[in-house]
């Protein structure tokens, strides 16, 4: 069993995942990386701010991890970003990875200021929707295309390696879309084209014959930067990947403007236990990146995040907290996906509460030290913990169950 | 162009999610409900608890909003509980929707205690993958099909609806629950299936295939119930009900065990928006059902969380603060994929911090009734705003707005 893709010593995960008839329109480039916006997108999150110091933090941390690129941030918002930037392309030069890219709108002086910064690659926005280029930006949208060119081929001629970026291209007319794409291609440059689902209005469904059909019209890698306001960023992703496309634009824990970017850690594990794919990542390392940017950024997740949350182990359960009893030490895979310590998470471990039951007793009574083989002593204590819980309106502490242990006990 | 499912007056999703390629295994019942598991499994999230009173509240609450089914508890976790299943059916009697349902163990007791609270419909949990069985339960396997039987016929008996809730689905070898599934349909009951992600190790690539295998095999309608571990609780759900499903069981905002269940709002809004799909929800509630569960439960989610997010609209990019001054009035869809009034969220506006820019000032300033036509001027006041917002490490009050503007413009 522990030889199938979906069943390994470190997670195990659905059978259905690689049933033959579900992989049918799977096309995964030999090569999958991560381009982390988090210091930019992510940045761009209401109210959140890293400084220079912090940034350059994050990204040495990125690196420790394995992460293939880091766009650093653009360097027009402010001094500090700039010199974060310059620092971040020095610290990181010559290694090959993470490559340090900038960001720049299409302005020949802002990919000017990207080329300033050392770094290695740019990541050059425009709007492509038409109706943004009309009502938001009020151009014509000629000027968009002339303005892409002139930025793109400024990025070639100071040998950046140069990812063009539609904003808002989800929503773009598809033949204006190709008809953008394809004129930048051939009057201006771009090494790779990044497909923008710049307000997270793309479904999962879509996403398979939407890369296809740009594989179609476009000739360079493909780069996803799909954002977060229906919670579908991940999955979206992932089904882009699935679909042939070699780059995936992500933040640390999904920050990021708006809702939020495509969180790396969900697509990063699904990849590997998912899908059969290890991008290489040091998976262990992500508990910790996540906590540095929370607390960099004042960024707070729920409690029970998904392979981050600080109480997603817990079980309070009594119907779980019996599965922990019976299996957490030779057969750990019943209560969980994927062994915590593969993302360096705290293991799981029982909490107290108003869901708990026996298993939940023995488990504490046994930490403690006491005995108690009456079925109806242990039915007693079960019943003043949810008492305890209700009062308290939350989980108790190992103290407060002693203190009814010793009630019923003594 | 507003007559298009993806651009309507409230919303403006991608035409891509509607492409006639993209829509070839789509297979929609022509009746989609939520199962709301809010009450049962979203408490189970450790720490979360509400009370009596709280759980009554929120059933108000959904009914309001027209949630079609609640999962209002188990009867079994304490008095207060079952006196809350009972008050909850007692006030939801005869209206039709919402059903009142209860969550029960695969026990004849169990599946008795909810007969007694007046509820019209019952959840009959069972292990269903052989190794949950034999490591977490120590159980053989026929026992698990035999107490399935069982415990079903004594549902039916009582003349509740019947869903047959397979633990741990997504995980066992199909020919076992493919086995299960039909003993338990032939010699037990069931009036519809549950197909169950325990782990949240299901991928969205497959549920396609899997939904329309297991309608190959069971003629019942299925109902799906689908964990977070990866961020893909809710595009599971929405791959599952494209492919067939017909009940979608998930929580406000997510909550639920381990990493929590799929939420309903990211769900029922993208139907809506990227599938064409009313489910008759009164969408405009959203938000103040999410704000009353996280006040009882103690539950805090992200700032910029899709759709409920209090921060969630906050613009602080100079970028997208000059789309708002741009487009706002006239075109809000540009700065947003749907109304925020279509869920109850508050509208966007524009914040101040350290990557705002231009757009931003002559926001504060006319709001302040000041004047400023000088370039350089406007651009001190953004330096200002950047010095600042490093300072306090994030975003500045209207208050600090000012003094700085009267600094520069005084």
């Amino acid at each position: 069993m522990k030889s199938t893709p979906w069943h390994q010593e470190q997670w195990f995960t659905s059978p259905w995942n690689f049933a033959q008839e579900a992989l049918k329109d799977f096309d995964f480039a030999k090569q999958i990386k991560f381009h982390d916006v988090t210091l930019r997108d992510g940045e761009q999150q209401a109210g959140i701010i890293f400084n220079k110091e912090q940034k350059i933090a994050l990204a040495d941390q990125m690196a420790e991890m394995g992460m293939h690129r880091i766009e650093a941030g653009m360097p027009a918002v402010s001094a500090q970003d700039r010199e974060a930037i310059i620092e971040i392309a020095k610290r990181h030069e010559g290694r090959g990875e993470p490559e340090i890219f900038a960001f720049a709108r299409c302005m020949k002086q802002d990919v000017l200021k990207a080329v300033d910064c050392g770094v290695k690659g740019i990541v050059v926005e425009i709007p492509a929707s038409e109706h943004l280029v009309k009502y938001a930006y009020k151009w014509e949208y000629e000027k968009a295309i002339d303005l892409a060119i002139e930025a793109t081929q400024c990025a070639r001629e100071n040998g950046l390696y140069t990812v063009f970026f539609t904003i808002d291209g989800t929503r773009t007319d598809m033949d204006t879309y190709f008809n953008l794409v394809t004129r930048v291609a051939n009057e201006g440059h771009m090494d790779a084209l990044a497909v923008v689902d710049t307000m997270g209005g793309l479904a999962p469904h879509a996403c398979n014959y939407l890369i296809k059909k740009i594989k179609t019209v476009v000739d360079k890698p493909l780069e996803v930067h799909f954002h977060d306001d229906y919670g579908l960023g991940a999955a979206n992703t992932l089904m882009a990947l699935s679909a042939g496309a070699e780059v995936a634009h992500t933040s640390i824990s999904g920050i990021g403007e708006r809702a939020g970017n495509a969180a790396y850690e969900d697509i990063a594990l699904a990849l590997l236990t998912m899908y059969g794919v290890d991008t290489g990542l040091k998976y262990e390392k992500m508990n910790e990146l996540s906590e540095m940017m929370r607390k960099f950024g004042g960024h707070i997740i729920p409690s029970n995040r998904g392979i981050v949350g600080p109480t997603l182990a817990d079980i309070e359960s009594g119907i779980v907290a019996d599965w922990w009893v019976n299996a957490h030490e030779e057969h750990p895979l019943e209560v969980s996906p994927y062994m915590y310590s593969l993302v360096g998470h705290p293991d799981a471990k029982v909490v107290i509460g108003k869901m708990s039951g026996v298993p939940t007793v023995d488990i504490y009574l046994d930490q403690l030290g006491l005995r108690c083989d009456d079925k109806d002593q242990k039915m007693e204590i079960v019943q003043a913990i949810k008492t305890k819980a209700f009062e308290k309106h939350g989980l108790l502490t190992v103290g407060e169950f002693a203190d009814i242990a010793h009630k019923v006990l003594d």
